[in-house]
């Protein structure tokens, strides 16, 4: 299998020109069956890849995005991109997921809307887009549809399954759902589960996208689209995903472009014009449904709601687990990362644990540090040297 | 000077039942100056009052309410009414604010939306709604406009200013500006200054109410209102004022009337019910305009912005100040108070500082809680007899 890196610019640690690929999964035969009871044929998704699959595919690494995320993880589209991919500085030539010695695979996620089968794809029972017609998800479909990718590009062993936030729960999914394919999951600034207030801040922003007259039930694909409720839960959400401090440290109390207050209904503030930004170019580029889908499979994610379960879905997991947090982020708290740890020491699991100091907020594991950098390294590699010595001590070919 | 105490209910705690007293004030010669520059004329103040005034007015506590609360503060409005004052656990015989001891005044704040002039009052000028055109206001001023009632009532003396959240800002503008007639301030939940994070949530809040269409500029008092605006901007507020601990021992993931998950676009956990509900009430009843303008007079509010600025306003100031805060208050954490605590001592005022354990968040100074109730009664309790012996000792008649 050919990667989809295009040019090779190892010199600047960057994986270069790369391309979303799409396939169509679930075309024929079975649909795929959903956690609700309701399945779904035909599904998309959209993926990347980068590096080269060893021939033993002792080499691949799964990498999960967040709500907002997409396939696009690493490189540029185009040489004039601006922007590169969302973990450019985690995934290339000489970086943690180092594509000179791993194959890597992101792919859009289940309800998504860049790429793969989401509430704004068509519906091929009536040739629209599905809106609300499509099915809710949750992170298990969402697993289940990243595994059925990997069959299709015949792999079935993973080294690494790794995501923040939202990512790092399909992470951890993939270690309950598919424990014989995984060897190590990367749980960074995530949580086992949301609290009350991590699903009222979610039930706010679905209230405020539901409530744009725009929405219209969901069905607002011909016209004008709900941005303006969109934009209003996204300025929201942003507010948690940065520090107390990291807000002050960039914006204090500094006016925009002003030196006295307007005394109207204006900006003054610089931190409310850089909120406004954020929130309109997301109400722009999101669909609205899949905030709406999304959030609901985070809220819905529980996989140790009591000690029975937790027990059962624990006992066939061997991979090795990395919790990474970061002490000022405030949507997921260091102490929920404990508590997973907890519950995974309680049952006697392989995992290490790393709080990390960052003024960044929940928003540090997007940002490429040294420290974290070097973190992840050293845990994917040892997963790779391991699984050599492993292959080595029985013989198989390295 | 009669009180508005119609029914006396010693024996249950209770000022029984109280009225809302109007009057209008600069309604004929200079208008009231803004800290904007803007004037204002004529302006109707909506406030009660609870005990009876001592002939020395050594008695008088002023109530400041927060963005939310109005001049209703104690008692029943009728006999029936299922709700109380919004401070009715403080204010009453033998409650920390004694009626049976002192004169305790409450108003609504200018730019209100419940008797004081706001942007849903009339303006002479057009004979309708001031809407947009009402000048833009600051804590300066809110106490500017209580003061002049205060005059318009004869009372030239404070013995204490207390208020939570905003109405300890107003409490500690009062110290600041009319340093002359306060005996003490009493400054709970509160802040010197709204963070970037805290001016954030008031732009999102404010971005909900511009952006929904029945907003129409503000001009909004014929039709539709921007109810679902502003339900999101409460509802938003709402996770704001209650701790993460407070939701989740009272919500957690419990789920609203159902067993399983809804897998749809519903209600399915108890937080978000409570959340919409909130929301929702707080949408039909409170003006949106209003929601603005306070929340822009919080922005603003920054009485000690640098160090001479700092020096040159606390020069003049005598007050004694007690700063009340709550461990587990996210929207005005306890370091927020204590950064208050330093700059006071910093300029040797006579200030005490307790933090107080609750699990209720920034929420914690409306509930009545013994600990609480004991310390503000011991403050203002304190100054009365200080009061007191200080006029005895220079030969006024006590």
């Amino acid at each position: 299998m050919s990667a989809t890196v295009i040019s090779d610019s190892h010199a600047t640690g960057s994986v270069g020109l790369v391309t979303t690929r799409m396939v169509t999964l679930f075309a024929h035969g079975s649909p795929m069956p959903l956690d609700s009871g309701a399945s779904l044929q035909p599904i998309q998704v959209a993926y990347e890849t980068y590096g080269e699959l060893d021939a033993n595919q002792d080499n691949v690494i799964l990498i999960c995005h967040a709500l907002s995320g997409n396939a696009h993880a690493a490189g540029q589209h185009r040489l004039d991109d601006s922007k590169t991919g969302w973990w450019d500085g985690y995934i290339g030539p000489g970086k943690p997921f180092d594509t000179n010695r791993f194959f890597i695979i992101c792919s859009n996620n289940l309800g998504g809307c860049d790429g793969t089968s989401g509430p704004s794809s068509i519906d091929p029972n009536t040739n629209q887009p599905y809106g609300l017609n499509f099915p809710l998800i949750t992170i298990g479909d969402i697993a289940r549809l990243q595994r059925a990718l990997l069959d299709h590009l015949g792999i079935h062993k993973v080294l690494a399954v790794a995501g923040g936030s939202m990512g790092g729960m399909i992470a951890m999914q993939w270690a309950l759902d598919y424990p014989e394919r995984v060897a190590g999951a990367l749980i960074i600034a995530s949580t086992p589960r949301l609290s009350a207030q991590n699903i009222a801040f979610n039930a706010v922003a679905r209230q405020a996208i539901t409530q744009d007259p725009d929405f219209n039930l969901g069905n607002y694909y011909q016209g004008a689209k709900p941005e303006r409720g969109l934009s209003v839960a996204r300025m929201m959400a942003h507010i948690t995903y940065l520090s107390e401090k990291g807000l002050h440290e960039k914006f204090g109390r500094r006016l925009q472009n002003r030196e006295h207050f307007s005394f109207a209904l204006e900006t003054d503030f610089a931190v409310e014009s850089y909120l406004k930004h954020q929130g309109s170019t997301f109400g722009k580029k999101f669909d609205a449904n899949t905030y709406l889908y999304i959030t609901k499979a985070m809220d819905y994610f529980d996989p140790f709601p009591d000690p029975e379960t937790t027990a059962r879905r624990l006992q066939p997991v061997h991979a090795r687990l990395f919790v990474m947090s970061f002490d000022t982020d405030w949507r997921f708290d260091s102490s929920r990362s404990k508590e997973l740890v907890r519950i995974l020491n309680l049952h006697q699991k392989n995992v290490s644990y790393q709080e990390f100091h960052s003024p960044h907020g929940h928003d540090s594991f997007l940002l490429p540090d040294h420290e974290y950098q070097r973190a992840i390294a050293t845990f994917v590699n040892r997963l790779y040297e391991e699984r050599r010595r492993l292959i080595s001590s029985v013989g198989l070919p390295v």
